[in-house]
């Protein structure tokens, strides 16, 4: 993948949000030498959630969540080029995301739900996009979002 | 933030706890090079839950839980105090907490209960302090508690 | 602790795993540097989830999902040893678990179960063994498992 990423981002129809207000008192990122430790992300968008919890364990309400789960990601890159100085090509790998599905007890969907994060990066960073994962249901999410996805990125030295 | 951390510690009116035993198999924290990965602490005081799950969304259920939060930074900074043998001073940056606040199904409020245990970290440390964050709602915490907070510091060379 | 892994491996009757497809789209670990960042690994055996959700606060439930919580950690050990191209011994410290059981809200001793899975890298690697660890009860778990847990290990120069 030695596509710039900002082009890649076009291709494939992606568009990062505009700047938000986080909803508690943390920074959006740590950088810790080449590593950013990005803070959780739920599935809003211009300060709205774009599906509540809990998400339902059917094939539709799995749909719905994975593409809350892309948003998350879309949320995750716009504060990973921050960390970047703008310049989301300095990604070296996506180590590892957690991801974390509102739900109902018995929820037993979360990895297709969060495959919409870890689908954006693929699709960005191909082989520098894969990454460990964990992924389980939890009982709430900031507000009552559906999901929420946190991440651990190298950097290019 | 030049002031040493103990006697700021005391400027705040904080107060760490006395010893005590984990509730399972596990170490304080581990240190791995300059990072210390602290265990998931409860609000727990001399052995006893301060709060106990789930903690209501209301405004007082939230105020309660955050001063529980509190107290798992106290908590984090006791076990923090042996990784950095006795001197608090160590510590270069706060690079990520992890809260977690047992809840009912579509709890929305884990960022304002897990503040409670970044303020405690930004009061004493200052800019070195703030950090990554990620908060969710889950079903259960050990002993019942009402929150449990990790974290992962880094300390000066 | 000098034995070899996979002796050591063989005298505590431990057998791990066949291969077997992940849930979702992640690989089953990262390295970064000297570390392995491993995926979470729920309680499933050669296909099949061993124990399902939610898992009752009884002492009978948390007996079972603490032996959930061993195959946990057998399954990390399979992948942690891809990770190190065979050769378990190069593992040079288990820096942190996370812990996740599923449960009805409440539920007070994820302690207790997920000591099953921190009981596995003591008993295989001793002083090596041990780590900071944080463990909750959440929602539900893939494929409705009763236990997951994912690790970060740091492995020898």
């Amino acid at each position: 993948m030695t596509e710039p990423a900002e082009k890649r981002l076009r291709e494939l129809g992606l568009e990062l949000p505009d700047d938000w207000a986080p909803r508690g008192r943390f920074l959006p990122f740590r950088k810790d030498g080449p590593l950013v430790w990005l803070s959780g992300q739920i599935n809003e968008w211009n300060g709205a959630v774009t599906l509540t919890g809990p998400v339902p364990d059917t094939a539709d309400g799995i749909a719905a969540a994975r593409s809350a789960a892309r948003i998350c990601a879309l949320n995750l890159l716009y504060r990973l080029r921050t960390a970047c100085d703008g310049d989301l090509d300095r990604v070296d790998a996506v180590v590892r995301l957690g991801g974390f599905v509102s739900c109902l007890p018995g929820f037993s969907n979360s990895p297709k739900v969060i495959d919409g994060a870890t689908d954006v990066f693929v699709e960005l960073y191909g082989d520098r996009g894969w990454h460990a994962r964990t992924a389980v249901g939890v009982a709430g999410l900031p507000g009552n979002a559906a999901v929420e996805v946190d991440a651990v990125i190298r950097l290019r030295d």
